[in-house]
């Protein structure tokens, strides 16, 4: 089973989306997590909702989580699914509510409180695997929900890694994430700078000596726990690349 | 199988969406198709977008149709779906474009152009058949698709029908329109004069003598092309007696 991340650069762009998805289409049924990109905070600044950011994290308060499921959960998400359908490719929707897959608890306050953010609890496979089996591509959204009655705003990154992890259980599974540059670099600023493989030891060496850019820190460490977690093969490389994620990083 | 359709009056009103749901959540699995309520034409005020109505339609630009995905088939939809799951009852969100459900056609343009408005030209059902063998609720915004790439905004009452239309091919079907009368009245300012089983002819008869109401026409037209194409019991009532239909007005 192939898991897809998209990242909000590729979102935000109509030309670059539709040649991923045409793409993607090639590959399917697999599933595909994507975030929100810059319409969220666009379609919030409109509405007056003032977006609060905390090292990389949204706060979200109440009208943040509703803006979060009209844009992740409504607007991006029903448009991906539209334009696979254009390609031939059968796709469905959802957020970690939706067939109750994903399960979350809302954070603990401790020094910040992120507000209606979920930790996942909880990701339930039978029905991402039933689509599949049915030659349906589920189209992951990046919110969950607590089983009490309210969806909760959850890092993509996270449930890629999350649903990749619950279904290496049973399932041979890779686990790719799309991004707007080659890899990980080991020179941030030059993108043929790709490091072809990168393991537990050397990417804390990197982290230490400053060659890794501190905001791959969270999609790394994701990266890191799926392939300890027995997700069989993971990438991350270059939304273009996607069809051969051999070209970025292989997470090792 | 059991298509429900629910109004914006009940969408609109918190209390009385739980307490709807909560009684729905009995009678699962079963297929809830929901409009959109005013909570769309407030976003698109607060977004500067004007909603022009022409015989109680909307008509659809591209910045309506954005905001119809983001408020009927995020907001709204996934609403639902996390407050039938805090009742246990599985469910899934969806539009016509999830697993390519329902197909329609841009509207021609005649004497109006109603912009993205799509009637329907199919109903696939066995994604639908097989969330309920799941036993999985199937939450349905009022969006179809072109297969194209383009979402249409489309009449709920209209899905309804054609949902149960399609499914009453293979099983026994019975469509209830949930709204905030008691049933169809003979006198629309007495809720208590519900009709208890309306037929064609007497239909044609109280619509020309006044009787019935002008903006109960596209509803109960959808309810006669459901009963008349095979749906097996067809009713009309009130959000509080989803349980028990018949307390409103049977289709014949």
């Amino acid at each position: 089973v192939n898991i897809v991340k998209i990242g909000g650069n590729i979102v935000d762009n109509e030309d670059a989306l539709h040649l991923f998805l045409s793409t993607i289409a090639q590959q399917s049924p697999c599933i595909i997590v994507h975030g929100g990109g810059k319409v969220a905070t666009e379609i919030a600044n409109k509405l007056g909702v003032e977006s609060v950011m905390v090292e990389g994290r949204r706060i979200t308060d109440k009208n943040t989580l509703e803006i979060a499921t009209m844009v992740y959960g409504g607007l991006i998400n029903k448009k991906i699914v539209a334009i696979l359908q254009s390609f031939n490719t059968n796709a469905i929707g959802m957020t970690g509510a939706d067939a109750n897959c994903i399960v979350a608890k809302k954070r603990p306050v401790k020094d910040i409180d992120y507000g209606y953010v979920g930790d996942i609890e909880l990701v339930h496979t039978e029905f991402l695997i039933s689509c599949l089996k049915q030659n349906i591509t589920p189209v992951m959204a990046s919110l969950t929900h607590d089983k009490k009655g309210s969806l909760l705003n959850t890092n993509a990154d996270t449930i890629a890694a999350q649903i990749a992890m619950a279904i290496a259980k049973t399932e041979n599974t890779r686990l790719v994430y799309c991004f707007e540059k080659n890899g990980v670099l080991a020179d941030a600023n030059d993108n043929k700078s790709v490091i072809r493989t990168l393991n537990a030891q050397t990417y804390n060496e990197l982290l230490l000596s400053g060659a890794i850019h501190k905001g791959m820190k969270p999609k790394l460490e994701n990266a890191f726990l799926a392939k300890k977690s027995g997700v069989h093969k993971v990438f991350i490389c270059h939304a273009d690349s996607v069809h051969q994620p051999e070209q970025g990083t292989e997470i090792l």
